[in-house]
């Protein structure tokens, strides 16, 4: 697996020509800054999940992002009707498991997600990550313990068991389908201090894998650009509220130069 | 028909003295972004949708705003309660059918809100105009289609079936009372990459409305002035985050002197 | 009570390095930015409202807000749950009773949380407290009239009554506790165009009474630090877009000196 500058910046090209649907079923707090990043990126975002119409939204969309962040029964129904509705049109779908490990509620419903609805790319920080496998795993609400490397073993353990990419972000990003890893170190350390900057990635997944069928590749590219895009607009913020503002218009505006003069990848 | 910026400016004054309370039934995306845009301008925005309360807020209200972005069953309950006692009351109801022609589920309600609601005014992007008659329009998400000229005659036809103001936003946007159409050419493409901006713009409606008897020279207006505080925001905008802040200075600060030298409207 | 710069400073520090978890249950309206505001002080935001899982997420919280500006019932069975766990585990409750008295359903819901919930600390503005216990009491949607004055016999009653801390907002803050009130008299007005900015008040209390066993110092503190934060915002802000971002910059930043150049606090 190689991916380069010239690579990332093909796919956002694409996006932006496609301008694909991205439906997502997503908490309230980030729903405003997910539809936002999708634009600037050049997505088509939309938000629905009324039972009575998520289907014939997916049946409409190029990627199906489902996030867990505010969640109450009747979500959950719609999120099962739209994964499945995804999984029969076999378009991508990216699942973020926001909190989990902080209920039981959350645990089983992120649980019950992957196991029934197989999604394609699974994001989480790395508390998340091991609390999708670990009963004892622990979560501070919905913030991250820097375990990067300890959920490692987790996020290949799942991409073998359901076949699907995972994505653990952090200061360092990993992505993994099943023995290869994938390392990005792009990003800020303020990027922690913006809500749903977390949930922001997992919908540009969906973008991304929109436009890709590789969906490593995919996740891969999206964790980049969200790391390239943060840390340059970090660098001129005055702090959190700025540096949001900087991020959608740098998505909005980010050229291949400046993807190839920072982006930091091994693997 | 002949609005110039002086009248305009004075509608301004006057939601900046009346400070009328606008009551929305809106989406969770755009609820923020609403508000402020309302207070921006110098109205009293208030949001609720409890079946226990929306008549009770309707009757402390000068005008109803309704935007069907993210539906559900019990919300089109309030929503009908709602526009009934806006009916009662005599004030103007708005209508937003983000969306519609997506879904079944969407076209149903939003057929339902205007046949039996009769909002005073209905603004949306050319697609969902059309849906609003046409079965066979396709609407690809919540994004326009640049088909404005095609939607105009069914705005016509609406408008003088249910006796209401129709708006389709666009790059021109077009106001359409029976047979009078007014075209208002202000605004900017980066606009489309801001979500919500339409629901701002309905919002908007909602607040000119309030103030104003005539209600096709409160749409205009809410159009006009929306086009302006937007091509002067994006004119300093480094993208679509920076855009959507000056957006809101911008609707603070609005001058009588910016309205003239920039005003775009024919017909 | 003598509250200043130094004591108000060490409080920050102690939310930076505990980061506290703060769980809201809020309105739709405010979620992003009350999460934001959290994340920008240092404290750690959760938000979670359903029956399901409150009561496990408010046994990993040091402070519980709960804010009624969009209730909904099945929102106000999770408040309840999620009260008497916070009773229970005996930490700090904030109650934001946003439009109270604008609707019968809000006055009822925020009578009986205060009731049987038994908050820790109170916030709304003027005519949001005077309706907790008159009913004759108006309230404008959400706006306040300036009747601070006229409300304090009404916070120093339910202090007294209830064994609360009673906070009113507005051009001058009183936090009252039983008979002793202190004065903050920072803040600028342009953050009454700011939507959400008092709800933001009332998740930085839930923030500063997280990491202080003296919930009347707390929500001083908290007052005092919204109104210098915001201050500073609207000197440099062009208006209410730009004040919501340096807004949150300020709160990230705030330095002691800052706070004892322009602290205002008296009583």
């Amino acid at each position: 697996m190689k991916i380069d500058a010239q690579e990332i910046y093909r796919s956002i090209e694409d996006i932006r020509l496609k301008a694909p649907v991205v439906h997502n079923i997503t908490n309230y707090v980030v729903m405003n800054n997910t539809a936002n990043a999708l634009l600037a990126i050049g997505a088509s975002p939309v938000m629905a999940h009324a039972e009575e119409e998520v289907e014939e939204m997916v049946n409409i969309a190029q990627a199906l992002v489902i996030n867990i962040g505010t969640l109450s029964e009747r979500w959950i129904l719609s999120m099962f009707k739209a994964i499945t509705r995804a999984a029969q049109r076999d378009i991508p779908v990216v699942l973020d498991p926001v909190g989990v490990g902080a209920t039981t509620f959350r645990t089983k419903t992120a649980r019950d997600l992957i196991e029934n609805g197989l999604p394609t790319i699974i994001r989480g920080n790395a508390s998340e990550i091991m609390a999708l496998s670990d009963d004892k795993a622990k979560t501070k609400g919905v913030d991250s313990a820097d375990t990067a490397d300890q959920a490692l073993a987790t996020a290949q353990k799942l991409s073998e068991t359901y076949n699907c990419v995972v994505c653990i972000s952090g200061a360092t990003d990993y992505i993994a389908e099943g023995k290869n890893i994938i390392k990005v170190s792009n990003g800020h350390p303020l990027m922690a201090r913006v809500t749903g900057l977390g949930c922001t990635a997992s919908a540009l997944c969906g973008a991304f894998a929109a436009v890709e069928n590789d969906y490593f590749s995919a996740a891969i590219k999206a964790m980049a650009v969200m790391g390239i895009a943060g840390e340059i607009a970090a660098e001129t913020a005055a702090g959190p509220g700025s540096l949001q503002m900087h991020f959608l218009d740098k998505l909005y505006r980010l050229s291949e130069q400046e993807i190839a003069s920072r982006l930091k990848i091994e693997g």
